[in-house]
């Protein structure tokens, strides 16, 4: 197993990053700091569509050339052939094209955990009103320090269950749900099998990946996250062996395929028959050149144990500060690392808003979740000790300077 | 009526667009030059971000206004309150919205004229056959120099009429619908009124409009052509009136509202209810740097006359060649102006393409068009005369010599 990079190789690796120079970082799994050079990309993309378009031939080209580019690289990141991917605006329309696409009877029943993104949970509600739906919640967050996520799974299935919706990364414990096993129990789940569409928005650009051995059936991310890609861009992978089974929903000039007389003939052969219309292309560069710097610094499987290592460390530091209590039990398996501020043995959400607000103020970068309630630091590979250092005394000083229930005074302590 | 920008103005105004330096362009229903100050404006946006960010509070807040605003400068821009505009990736986005949005009953029927662009075609084709809808056509093409469209389109209304899909500019023709007229058959059809969906994507940015006056049910735009904004950035207006007919179809969290424990309540109260998730919000201030721009050259109705003035000095110019055939027989009222080579009477598809990969190699931007087969040439207030006398004379060198039917000295012809 190679050594990590030292700390002089991060040091260096991390001033092409500005977003890093002037603060603490720890929102990660929000969004990525960007890159100089990825920045650069994307300018450069827009002074030649300017020089040698924007409108033209050449350009027109050029940018179907930078969409498979885009698509390669992506594929090559994941373990994915590239027919497999379709590029997106966000995770979140990732997840709304499965959803849209399959061919729902009323009665099929979706299970979602209790750990999703609203978004995606409004998604099925009006999925499930449209087409008369079941839609049942798998409670994994009473059961995150004790229960199996996959017996917890397993005993929610339902026979008309047709879709069960998980995050690979629960983006509010951080707990790693053990995917592989949730395929395998979906895929042998009879009278039918189970499709499994994963919200990867907390996994893609921490977990090394191996897609096609993985066996999801739907796989929705961005690159703004943990790849440190722009906002704007994310992909879907979508099982090969059931690419004909999903219906393009949103539709656009992208994804078809016309006629002599411009008239629509069928769908793209590949992920792209998701795609849309016009996008901003300045956005693959600028990942692309994102994702190779990663690589510059690690491979996915070193990056991933640096994440580990540093939310070990900081898990471990918080445990020991006695107003502070972690969601888990246990070290984190990836990068987000949730706690709570306790008072008299409840949560209090009043102060994590302070604490964060302070945090802000003192350039050290958390934030706070609503279910439940907590805040929520996110470690990378880009993280520092020293930020850690500086994070965990920051808190310390918080939770030590002021007393619950006492606000006025609570605003004073971080100038004193 | 105030008199036009004179020609040093528009001179010194073109300036600011790198695109129009080391070109003629005649591209602008495909995409418009941006301003090198939107550029900038979109890179003052990464760099807040990351320096602010690139996810904080502060952040957070701050591109909530910057969507505020934008939705406010569309809103002035086209006559309509700032709640009735919903920002979209592209055109396409914004007709999907309300394609898939409608409370379809089988039975149903869309009308859609024959000049609509191949990727609305293809998605009212798959929402046919998921709703069992019915679709038809209504023939504009062979009837543009004689019919009058809105009686085409009375015609063509069933007793189970729900939507008609209609350009408001035709982008292979050019022709402008008499829009108003189309309105008020629409919504007076029995026994039940009939939506409007219109394509705007050659619209917005050309003709003045007040949508709230014209009261048209949808109108679907993008920033990327007219305006000269980036590409990736367009908005949907939807008549305040008939909001909450309207389902948002793909969801995300832009479009929701959640209760304390993060669960969905319910939509926005605006248009703001069918944004979905993550976008690139750099665009947002490119945009409304480009619409400044515009602005600031001259009103809405001076632009719209000063392209009209060009169109027809195109149009005029084009006519009196002997081998071109304009589609139009009278002057455009927009800035598209589309032909046809002409050999025994019938256009040549081939000599099309000739002619567009010809221009392109001497700096002369212009596109061929599917249906009918045609090169296309659009002018801008930003057009100058000059160019169309260039655009003009390599026509006319390039039908004078090459024959066609003779491949091998057309490919010789432009060098010489």
């Amino acid at each position: 197993m190679p050594t990590l990079p030292d700390h002089a190789t991060t040091q260096h690796h991390r001033q092409q990053f500005p977003a890093l120079g002037n603060k603490a970082y720890f929102n990660y799994g929000g969004q990525g700091p960007m890159a100089e050079s990825a920045l650069v990309a994307m300018r450069q993309t827009h002074d030649k569509i300017q020089r040698a378009g924007p409108f033209s031939n050449q350009i027109n080209g050029w940018l179907q050339a930078e969409g498979r580019l885009t698509r390669q690289a992506i594929a090559a990141e994941v373990g994915a052939p590239e027919a497999a991917i379709t590029l997106t605006e966000d995770v979140t329309v990732g997840c709304n094209i499965p959803l849209w696409g399959i061919d729902w009877q009323a009665g099929d029943h979706i299970l979602l955990t209790d750990c999703e993104h609203p978004g995606v949970i409004a998604a099925v509600q009006e999925l499930s009103r449209r087409y008369q739906l079941e839609v049942s919640i798998c409670r994994l967050l009473p059961e995150l320090n004790r229960g199996n996520p996959v017996e917890l799974i397993a005993a929610a299935l339902r026979p008309q269950t047709r879709l069960v919706v998980v995050s690979h990364i629960l983006w509010n414990t951080g707990q790693v749900l053990p995917l592989a096993e949730i395929v395998q129990l979906c895929h042998s789940h009879r009278p039918r099998p189970v499709w499994l569409l994963v919200d990867a928005a907390q996994s893609v650009g921490v977990l090394p990946l191996d897609l096609t051995a993985l066996q999801a059936d739907f796989y929705a991310f961005t690159g703004h996250k943990w790849w440190g890609g722009p906002a704007g861009l994310g992909g879907l992978y979508i099982r090969p062996e059931i690419l004909d089974e999903v219906h393009p929903t949103f539709i656009g000039w992208r994804g078809i395929q016309v006629d002599e007389a411009a008239q629509p003939t069928g769908w793209q052969p590949d992920g792209r028959r998701f795609e849309i219309a016009t996008s901003d292309y300045a956005l693959y560069g600028g990942l692309r050149t994102a994702i190779a710097l990663q690589n510059q610094w690690g491979s996915a499987d070193q990056r991933y144990r640096r994440i580990c290592q540093l939310s070990a460390d900081l898990w471990q530091r918080l445990q020991k500060i006695p107003q502070i209590a972690c969601l888990c039990d246990s070290p984190p398996a990836a990068g987000l690392v949730s706690f709570q501020i306790m008072a008299d043995g409840q949560p209090c959400p009043e102060r994590h808003n302070q604490l964060v607000k302070t945090l802000e103020d003192q350039g050290i970068f958390v934030r706070t979740l609503l279910f439940p309630h907590c805040v929520r630091a996110c470690v990378h590979y880009l993280t520092l000790e020293a930020e850690v250092d500086r994070l965990v005394s920051a808190i310390e000083q918080f939770v030590a300077q002021a007393a619950p229930h006492s606000p006025g005074s609570l605003h004073k302590a971080p100038a004193d």
